[in-house]
C-alpha cells in the first residue's frame, strides 16, 4: 500500500535563513521531507552550507540575490534572517512554511512529536473568524464549534492568509526580559489555536510561520535589518504589522496558537540589546501608526495597499527617525521586484488546490 | 497553625440563580463555605429551596424583589434565570461571582479539583491587555511575560473588570448547534488566560463568571427574558455586549478562559429554539449596531455610559421589534434602582482591600 501524499505537497515550499549546515533538519525528515526547501543562505557566500542528504533543495547566497534582483537586492537584508523574505519571492508555490534553524520538533503532553507543518497547513485551510471572539477557540476543530450568541451570519469566516506558532521551551523574548527572566522557558502547552480579532495588532514571530502566498505574499517583506541598518530583531514584527492592517483591511484572517516548535537556543541578550534599543524606543510610535491606519477602498489587491502603506510610512515615519524613508522606498522596491519575478497569474497556474 | 484566608472572603459574593435545592453546593463546599451567598430563587416563591447546611447565605424569592424594588421589580425577569442580576444589585460587597446550579467542579488533566472561584480572584485581581494581543496569552502568569515586541508602554495593563470562565463536558451551545451535535462534550482543557481585545464583541456566558461591581456593575443587568418576554437565553448575551462596549469606552479589561465548571447537563434543545429563535434573527442586526456604537466623552461612569446606551437601543434597535422599546426603559429602570440600592460611596466603603 502506498504512503499518502503528504497536504500541500507540490504547493509548499519551506523557506529557511541560515549560516550554517543545516544538521536541525534531521530531526524534521519525517516531516519536511516531500516538500521542496528554499534555503537563504546569509553572510559570507563563499562559505558551504551542507544540506542532509535526500531533501529536495534550492539554495541562494548573496551572490545570487544581487545577480537575481540586480540594484533591486538593496531591499534584502544582509547578515539578519530577514533575508528569508527573498525566499518568499522566488518561490513559486501558493504556501510557504517558514522556520528557523533551531528549531526542533516539540512533543505535544502525550509525548507524541508533533508534525508542526501539518499543523500549519490545516490552519491555513481552515477558515478565520475576525469579526467576533469564540470563547471556545478555534470553532472548526474536532470538538469544538460556534458557541452560543455567535451571529450564524458569521459561521462561515474568510479565508486564512497567516498561520502563526508557537515555541516551546526558549520564549520568544525582548532582550530586556530576556535579562531579567535568564532562566524562564515556557513549559505551557495551549491546546488552542484562535484567530486574532480585527483592529487587534499582534507581535508576529518569523521562527515558526506559515503563509499563503497568493493572499498575502507581497507584504510578507520583512525589512531592512542587520548589515548597515540601525535596528535588527523587528523583521518579522514589521511584517506582522504590514500583514495585519492589510489582512484587516482585505478581509483576511491570522491564526495563532498551535503548533509549537522547540526552540533550541536563547540567542546573546547583549548583542540583542544592541540590536533591539531603537526598536524599543520607535514601536511606542510605530504601533500607533499602524492602529489608526486606514487603507483606501481602492486599494483592493495586496500591492496596492502595501504601495500606500509605504507612502504612509515615508509621510508619517521619517519624523522619527531618517531609516523609515530609506525603508518606504525599500518597500517600494520590494514590491517593483516580488511583481517582476512573479507576473500576474503565475503562481495562481501553479495551484493545483 | 490557622488556615490562611481566603483570597476576598468579606469582599465578594457569590449569586445563585435557582428553581431547586442547591446540593450541587455540597461538591462546592471546600471553595464556596467561607464565602457569603446570595440566592436569587426563580418561579413560585412559596416553594422552599433547601441549601446545605453550614453556609452563609440571603435568599431572595419574587415577592421579596417586589417589596424591595416595588414598582422598579418590572426591569427584575421573572421564570429566567436572568433574575439573577437582583442579585448583583443588593450585594454590598466589591466582587461577584455568579454558577449556575448544574455546574460540578470540573478536574484539570492532573486530576486535581479545579477551584474555580480561586481562579477567577486571580484574574479580576491582576491587570487586562485589550490594547495588543500578546501571543503567550496571559502575560501575567507565571512562566510566562510579554513577547518580543510588545510595546512597553502597554504592559501595566488596564483593570480587569469582568473574568468569563469556561465549561467542560457540555459546552455552551445554541439550540441548532445542541440538535445538529446532542453528543458533542467539550474535553479540551485549553490552558489558557488572555483578554478580549479592544473592539472585539465575545458571547458572554453567565455560567461561571465573575466581575468586580465597582468597576462594571450597573452594566451587568441581564435584561428581560423569560414569562411575558419573547425571547429567552440572551440574558448573559446582553449582559456581555453592554458590558463589552462600555469597558472598551472607560478603558477597563474582560478576560477569558480559566477556570473551568463541569457543566453537567444539556438544557432541552427545542425548549432553547422557542427561547432563542427570535434572538437568533435579531443578534443579526444586535451585533453591528454594538459594532458600531460611539460612546460619548461625557460618559465617563458606566452609569452614564448605560443611560447613552438605552436610549440608543430605542432609537436604533426599537425598528426590530417594540421588544427593544420596552428593553430600554427596563435598562433605565434597573439603573434607576442599581442607584437607588448603591448611594454613591456604599460598596467603597466596604472596600477593605
Amino acid at each position: 500500500m502506498a504512503a499518502p501524499t503528504p497536504p500541500l505537497k507540490d504547493e509548499l515550499d519551506i523557506v529557511i535563513p541560515t549560516i550554517r549546515n543545516l544538521d536541525f533538519l534531521e530531526m524534521w525528515r519525517p516531516f519536511f521531507q516531500p516538500y521542496h526547501l528554499i534555503i537563504v543562505q546569509d553572510g559570507d557566500p563563499s562559505k558551504t552550507i551542507k544540506v542532509p542528504e535526500g531533501f529536495d533543495y534550492e539554495l541562494y547566497n548573496r551572490n545570487d540575490i544581487n545577480r537575481i534582483l540586480g540594484p533591486k537586492a538593496s531591499c534584502i537584508s544582509f547578515k539578519d534572517s530577514a533575508c528569508r523574505c527573498f525566499g518568499y519571492m522566488v518561490s513559486k508555490k501558493k504556501y510557504i512554511y517558514t522556520i528557523d534553524d533551531d528549531c526542533f520538533v516539540a512533543n505535544n503532553p502525550s509525548g507524541e512529536k508533533i508534525n508542526a507543518l501539518e499543523q500549519h497547513i490545516k490552519n491555513i485551510l481552515c477558515p478565520s473568524t475576525p469579526y467576533f471572539f469564540n470563547t471556545l477557540y478555534e470553532p472548526y476543530r474536532e470538538g469544538a464549534d460556534f458557541v452560543r450568541g455567535y451571529p450564524f451570519s458569521l459561521r462561515e469566516g474568510v479565508p486564512t492568509a497567516v498561520s502563526h506558532g508557537l515555541w516551546l521551551n526558549i520564549p520568544d523574548y525582548d532582550a530586556p526580559t530576556q535579562l531579567v527572566k535568564p532562566l524562564e522557558r515556557n513549559t505551557r502547552y495551549v491546546d488552542a489555536i484562535l484567530t486574532i480579532p480585527k483592529g487587534t495588532l499582534f507581535p508576529m514571530c518569523g521562527m515558526n510561520l506559515a503563509f499563503d502566498r497568493d493572499l498575502i505574499g507581497p507584504a510578507m517583506y520583512f525589512g531592512l535589518m542587520g548589515d548597515g541598518q540601525p535596528i535588527g530583531r523587528y523583521d518579522d514584527m514589521w511584517a506582522g504589522w504590514c500583514c495585519k492592517v492589510i489582512c484587516d483591511h482585505l478581509g483576511l484572517g491570522i491564526k495563532t496558537g498551535l503548533p509549537y516548535i522547540y526552540h533550541s537556543k536563547a540567542s546573546n541578550p547583549f548583542v540583542n540589546l544592541r540590536k533591539e534599543y531603537k526598536g524599543i524606543f520607535w514601536q511606542e510610535d510605530i504601533i500607533p501608526f499602524f492602529q489608526n491606519l486606514v487603507l483606501p477602498k481602492e486599494a483592493t489587491t495586496v500591492q496596492k495597499c502595501y504601495i500606500v502603506l509605504a507612502k504612509q510610512v515615508k509621510e508619517k515615519l521619517s519624523k522619527i527617525d531618517p531609516y523609515f524613508d530609506k525603508l518606504a522606498d525599500a518597500m517600494v522596491t520590494w514590491i517593483e521586484a516580488w511583481d517582476e519575478l512573479n507576473p500576474a497569474g503565475a503562481s495562481q497556474a501553479n495551484g493545483k488546490a
